[in-house]
C-alpha cells in the first residue's frame, strides 16, 4: 500500500498566500464591481529592465540557430558568464571573498531555501525568527523535524522572537541551535541588520558549529551604506553560512525565475562521528541529481543586470518602489500606527492594534485593499500587518486614500 | 552542531553524467586536437521550433510593458492557457480522461520525478526497473529509503530486471511493491510498452493499492499507432498512476526548461490508519511551498507547440532524430551487435559483448565517440551501451564511420 508522508498532515492549514487568494476571491465574487488594490503578496509590478528584454531577445535568436543553440546547462549549476558577474559585482566588489565556483544558479530562492534542509540530519535543532517567511518552517515540517502544531507553533522548533523591543532583529539564543534561518532586509518586517548584529550571529555559529542560512532576497533595497549587504562581508562567515539571493525583487524576475545560492567551499557540516563534510559538495550532488539548470535566455537576461546600464535600470526600478514605501510609511505613521521597515526594504510592518486577520478582512471589505496579515508569519506577527510597496504609484496613492477614508 | 543527512554518504560514487563528463574532460586534456562526437548524454541538438521562437519574442515584449507584465504565476501550477492545451491535445484527444486542473507545470521532469517521492512515507517498498534512469534511485537513497550499496545494488529496493528475454519490459513482481517507477519509451533501453503490458501494471497497482510513477518524457518518439502514449489511456489508471511529461525531448527544451506532471484527482495514497488522501492535494501543497512557477515566456513557448504549425515543426524535428536512430540501429546491427530501441525512441541499446565502461573508454580513446555505459544505469545494464540519436545527421554519419573503422 502506498503510504503518505504523514508529516504533511501536521501542516497548519494552507500556505499563507493561498489562504489570502481564497479570501480575496470570495470577496470578489460577492463584490464583482469593486476594484481591489493589492498591498499584499510581495509581487513586483514594474516591467523587466530594458537591458533584460534585449538580452532575452538576443538569446532567443541564438536558440533558433543550430550553431548557437544551447541544450542542457552542463551540470545545471549555471553558466560561468553569469556566475562570474555575480561573484565580481555582488561579492568581490564589497570585499566578500566569494568566487564563481561557489555560486549555484537556480530558478528561485523559494526553491533553494525550501530544498536546502534536505542536506541535514532530521535530528538537528532548527531556529527560525518569528515572524518568519513560512517556507522555512513548512519545509522543515514536511521533512519531519517538528512536532505537532499547537498554540500557533510547532513543537521542536526554536522560535527567535522578534518584536518592537528588539527592533525585529533577533539575538542569538541561549540554547544551541544547529541551523538558523535569517532574512535581511526582512520579509515580513522590513527590518535590517547591522554589521555588529550580524557579527554576533557569525560568532555564535562558529562557537556552536551551527549553520546560518542567510536569505538576502531583498538586498537591492538597501540604500544605507553602513549596512552589510552580504553575510560574507563578515569575517569568518565563509565557514558557517550559506546565502540565498534572487533576481525576483532585484530585477523584477518573479515571473521570469532566476536566483542563486552561495556556498563557500570552506563551509562544513558534520556526520554523527564528527567528521566534516563540504556543504558545497553535498549541494552539488543534490543539484545535479534533482535539478537541470535554468533557462538559457533567463540566464542571459540575469547577466544583463550586471552591465552598467543594467545596474542603473535596476536602481531606478528599486527607487520607484522605495518612493512607494516612503508614502505608505508616512501615511500609516500619520494615521497613528507604529511602523517598522519601509526604508532599505519594500515592506512596511504595521502594528494594527487588533487581530491580524480582522484587520485584513476590514481592509478588504471596507477599503478593497489587500494586505498580508502578520499572524500568517507566526505568533509574534499577530497584531501586525505587512504592507507591500510593490505597486504602481497611482495604486499606492489610491489605496492610501481609501485607507484614510476608512481609518483616518 | 550542524549534522548532515547521512543517507547522502550511501550514494554510489557520482552521478552518472558527471562521471562521463569527467572522463571526457580528461580525454580532451590529453588529446586537445581530437574532435569528440557525442553519442552519449541525451541532449537535443536541433534548434527550437520556429513557433516557439516567435512565441518567446512576443512574450518577452509583453514583459517590457507594465500593462502586460507578468509577475508570479498564481500558485505556481502554470497558466491555464498552457494546461488547457495540454489536457486537450495530449490526453483528451486520445480518450485519456485528464483535465487541466490535474496538470502541474514545472521546470523539468528530472525535478518532478526526483521530488515526487517526498510525498511518501519512508517505509514504503520501492520498485525500479534495472537498468534505470539514476534519478529515481538516487533520490530515494537521499531520502533514506534504501540500505547500503553493495554488489551494484542498494539494499531495500526491488529491482525489476530487464533483459533480452523480456524485451526490456519488466513484468509486475511477485512481491507487493508500493511504488513503481516505469519509463516508456524507455531511457536507457529505448524499449516501448504495449497496451496489454501496461494494463497488467495498472491491474497490479489496483490489486495492491500501489502507485505507478509513469515517466513518458520520450512519448513524442512513438510512431507506432498501436502503442499507448499515456498511461491514462488504460482503464483504471486514474486511480493508481501519476504521469511525468517534458518538453525537453519533444520540442528541444533541454536548455529552455518546461515539463509537467499529471495527477488525477482520484489518485489516492494512504496514512498509517488506512485513510485515503488525495495525491493531487498533497502535491499542490508541496508545489506551492517549494516552487514558484515556470518562466512566463517559456510557458508561452510551450503553448506554441500545440498550434497546428507547432505540431508540424515538432514532428519534423522528431523525424530528424528518428532518421538518426535508424542509421545507428542499422549500423550497429550490421557490425554484429544485438540492439534494442531505435524505433519509437531516440536511444539504441547495444549489447556490447564486453564490460560497459571498457567499451566506453575504447570508443572514446579509439574513435573519439562518447556513448553512455549501460552499467551506469544498473547491474542489468552491464555489458550494454546506450547510443543516443540526439545529434546532427553529419555527426551521426561521421561517428558511425569512425566506429566502423575501429570495430568493423
Amino acid at each position: 500500500m502506498i503510504k503518505i508522508n504523514e508529516n504533511y498532515l501536521k501542516l497548519n492549514s494552507s500556505y499563507l498566500f493561498s489562504e489570502i487568494a481564497q479570501r480575496v476571491s470570495a470577496f470578489q465574487k460577492s463584490n464583482p464591481e469593486k476594484e481591489i488594490i493589492k498591498f499584499g503578496i510581495g509581487d513586483v509590478t514594474r516591467p523587466l529592465p530594458q537591458v533584460c528584454i534585449e538580452a532575452f531577445h538576443k538569446a532567443t535568436d541564438e536558440m533558433a540557430n543550430e550553431a548557437t543553440f544551447r541544450g542542457y546547462d552542463g551540470d545545471g549549476r549555471g553558466y560561468a558568464f553569469l556566475r562570474e558577474k555575480i561573484a565580481q559585482c555582488d561579492f568581490q566588489s564589497r570585499n566578500a571573498d566569494i568566487d564563481a565556483d561557489e555560486i549555484f544558479i537556480s530558478d528561485g530562492s523559494k526553491c533553494d531555501t525550501g530544498n536546502f534542509q534536505e542536506l541535514f540530519s532530521n535530528d538537528i535543532d532548527i531556529a527560525v525568527p518569528d515572524p518568519v517567511y513560512p517556507v522555512y518552517v513548512d519545509t522543515n515540517v514536511m521533512s519531519g523535524r517538528t512536532g505537532a502544531f499547537a498554540n500557533g507553533r510547532y513543537g521542536g522548533l526554536t522560535y527567535l522572537e522578534c518584536n518592537a523591543s528588539n527592533g525585529f532583529v533577533p539575538q542569538p539564543p541561549n540554547n544551541k541551535a544547529d541551523c538558523i534561518y535569517l532574512c535581511f532586509p526582512n520579509n515580513p518586517t522590513g527590518a535590517t541588520i547591522t554589521r555588529e548584529q550580524l557579527t554576533n550571529w557569525v560568532e555564535y555559529a562558529k562557537s556552536n558549529k551551527s549553520l546560518l542560512l542567510y536569505d538576502a532576497a531583498y538586498v537591492a533595497f538597501i540604500r544605507d551604506a553602513s549596512l552589510p549587504q552580504s553575510i560574507f562581508e563578515i569575517p569568518g562567515a565563509r565557514d558557517v553560512a550559506v546565502e540565498f539571493r534572487s533576481f525576483s525583487k532585484t530585477a523584477g524576475f518573479t515571473g521570469t525565475r532566476c536566483a542563486y545560492t552561495v556556498i563557500p567551499r570552506s563551509c562544513m557540516a558534520y556526520d554523527s562521528k564528527g567528521n566534516s563534510h563540504s556543504l558545497h559538495k553535498l549541494w552539488l550532488r543534490r543539484h545535479t541529481t534533482k535539478f537541470n539548470g535554468v533557462c538559457y535566455m533567463v540566464q542571459r537576461a540575469a547577466e544583463a543586470v550586471y552591465s552598467d546600464i543594467g545596474k542603473q535600470q535596476v536602481r531606478e526600478t528599486i527607487d520607484y518602489y522605495l518612493r512607494n514605501a516612503k508614502l505608505i510609511l508616512n501615511e500609516f505613521t500619520k494615521l497613528g500606527y507604529s511602523c517598522w521597515g519601509g526604508e532599505n526594504a519594500p515592506y512596511i510592518w504595521v502594528d494594527v492594534k487588533t487581530d491580524s486577520w480582522n484587520f485584513f478582512d476590514m481592509l478588504l471589505y471596507k477599503a478593497g485593499v489587500v494586505c498580508t496579515p502578520g499572524a500568517g508569519f507566526g505568533k509574534c506577527g499577530e497584531g501586525y500587518a505587512r504592507i507591500s510597496a510593490f505597486n504602481s504609484i497611482e495604486k499606492v496613492q489610491k489605496g492610501l486614500e481609501r485607507i484614510k477614508a476608512v481609518i483616518g
